[in-house]
């Protein structure tokens, strides 16, 4: 148990008024406990009561050491996880319950009522999870670091004949030389109008003279995820996408200027979103301007126009604009952040000044 | 739309009284809809009602075209899905839920007293899902066979100083050289002692003479699942683990040779539990025999000493006994089976004899 962020999560729990809470999301259960279990369809479960009380519940056949310093409460197949928690349960007080938790475990608890009645207490734990301490600083740093020697492996993939599907392939294998253990995401590699579509998928298109490289990458080290994205040109880039780059870049760089602690994320979004409406492509720049990352790639928080947070020392996010033009061309440049005591350190290093890869 | 699998849970949910429901699994939508759309933390459902009435529930950041065929409410970011659900809903009868649906989504739903109470209903998706059409099972065969002829490229891997990870980063460009699109989950490669353990995930272990090699592995293929294990022997194989391995591969050809229509899954289960106690190994076979496999690669339904289910036409799953000594060995056989009219038929064809790569 990591008692220093223990503590955190139920000063959370006291702010927000929630003397009991159930954390089903596997992540946060290893944030607390340092143990990682992939539950799939299995109940596994910890309890926390702002009265100090804690207690995991487990299947037998999960990897959990027996002897691990916190009450294991165990069940088998067949038997009722939801059952053995409702054990602990004050069943006179409001019960917290993780957002993601599944239906048929928040149905059966309610079955058994198990409470007065329920809330959704994820909050607490990603406002904790949202600072990252710095042991989690230190292992954000190496996955970037990993993700920047990736790169430049990455980028003498681009050459002429190959698709995208060809270097997806690649990915996890040069990862793995580098020492990261597995793909963080599902890579964007998109070619030419391929990279404006949102949800692209590598597929067999062939790399034609003229077209953007998008690749949207990252690995996971030591449990800690990375996220990076550069776009090339292959031979050559036309002046209008080079005016596409050069704006996507400047906006990614006013925007990493602007992190400091005390401002509103929106407010960064703004900075970015500000300089590429300026320039004329406001409507193609089409999502968030970026999300929060630790364990999860994807973790609560981002930097959006309805972003109500504001800047804190240890957060760490994602800056990343872009532009699509729809079957013509899409460009984004993303670096993770973290914010610090004075202003932001830029995670990656990886340069971003626009390159064109010979076409031979 | 396909009309014949919309129908077919519509009789579900006569069969069960369900009058309406809310399915959240973007496999099960995709199923009926022929649209797979991945969510993240969005809200994405379609509703049924046994009326006949149905609408889709959709952001407009996803990718799903507008000329659908299907009514689609749509909403952005920053607005609320689950109360445009509430639109559909018939307020004076019960609602079904997936049982994967996120607990905020539905607590949000009975915040707004969308139903006067509410039940898992997925038991009508996936009974339906379970029975593989036409169309389904040539999928199936398909990614079948591109996963035996991985096989075959994975053995020639396994060398001597290989570590289990330098065979892990290999498999996905072997797969998509022969048509996978991408990893059905995610590889085990494990080597002597470590194939005992259940979640091992592949390591830095290097190959040594004597040593099993457990790959457990499978490929995505126009959206269904192949999965398959073999366990080669790195130089030699001792007496014992040779007497393993025949004990795992009898338990495995006899519960193959069982499954035909009529057949209750526990039964095909007991078959191969059997062949293991009576060698005994029955300890050591610490898991099901099997799981249902399709677009996902577990899906509801299992072959296990409490599953309920009886072998029906159109039914895939595997059939993968296993005995796992601590520190020594683990050997696992995997194919999957599609139940037939007269019996089964095995999908894959990757030899099952005991290999012994030659340590040169």
């Amino acid at each position: 148990m990591n008692q220093d962020r223990f503590n955190r999560v139920i000063q959370e729990m006291e702010r927000e008024g929630i003397s009991q809470m159930v954390v089903t999301n596997p992540h946060s259960i290893h944030y607390l406990t340092g143990h990682y279990e992939e539950p799939y369809e299995r109940f596994w479960a910890f309890y926390l009561n702002r009265d100090g009380r804690h207690s995991l519940i487990a299947n037998r056949l999960f990897t959990l050491d027996e002897v691990f310093g916190t009450e294991i409460l165990w069940y088998e197949d067949g038997q009722d996880g939801p059952e053995l928690l409702n054990t602990c349960i004050d069943h006179t007080k409001p019960l917290g319950v993780d957002g993601g938790m599944a239906a048929r475990f928040l149905l059966r608890l309610m079955e058994l009522n198990a409470a007065p009645s329920y809330c959704l207490s994820s909050a607490c734990m990603d406002r904790v999870r949202a600072h990252k301490d710095q042991e989690e600083q230190e292992k954000m740093r190496r996955a970037s670091r990993i993700n920047d020697a990736a790169m430049a492996e990455f980028k003498k993939l681009i050459r002429p004949g190959v698709t995208e599907r060809e270097i997806a392939g690649r990915l996890q294998e040069i990862y793995q030389s580098l020492g990261g253990e597995k793909l963080s995401f599902s890579p964007s590699v998109a070619f030419g109008g391929n990279a404006a579509c949102g949800h692209h998928e590598p597929d067999d298109t062939v790399l034609k003279k003229g077209d953007c490289v998008l690749l949207d990458v990252g690995c996971v080290a030591d449990g800690y995820c990375s996220d990076m994205t550069r776009t090339f040109f292959f031979g050559e880039a036309s002046p209008e996408r080079r005016r596409v780059y050069e704006t996507v870049l400047r906006a990614q760089e006013a925007a990493e200027a602007a992190v400091r602690p005390g401002v509103p994320l929106r407010e960064i979004d703004k900075v970015a979103r500000d300089v590429i409406s300026q320039a004329g492509y406001g409507e193609y720049f089409t999502h968030r301007l970026g999300h929060f990352i630790g364990t999860e790639v994807h973790e609560k928080g981002d930097v959006s126009p309805s972003s109500d947070l504001v800047a804190e020392p240890g957060m760490i996010f994602s800056i990343e604009p872009g532009i699509y033009l729809p079957d013509d061309v899409g460009v984004r440049i993303e670096d993770l952040v973290l914010v610090t005591e004075e202003g932001a350190e830029i995670l990656n290093f990886y340069p971003k000044e626009l390159q064109i890869v010979e076409a031979e």
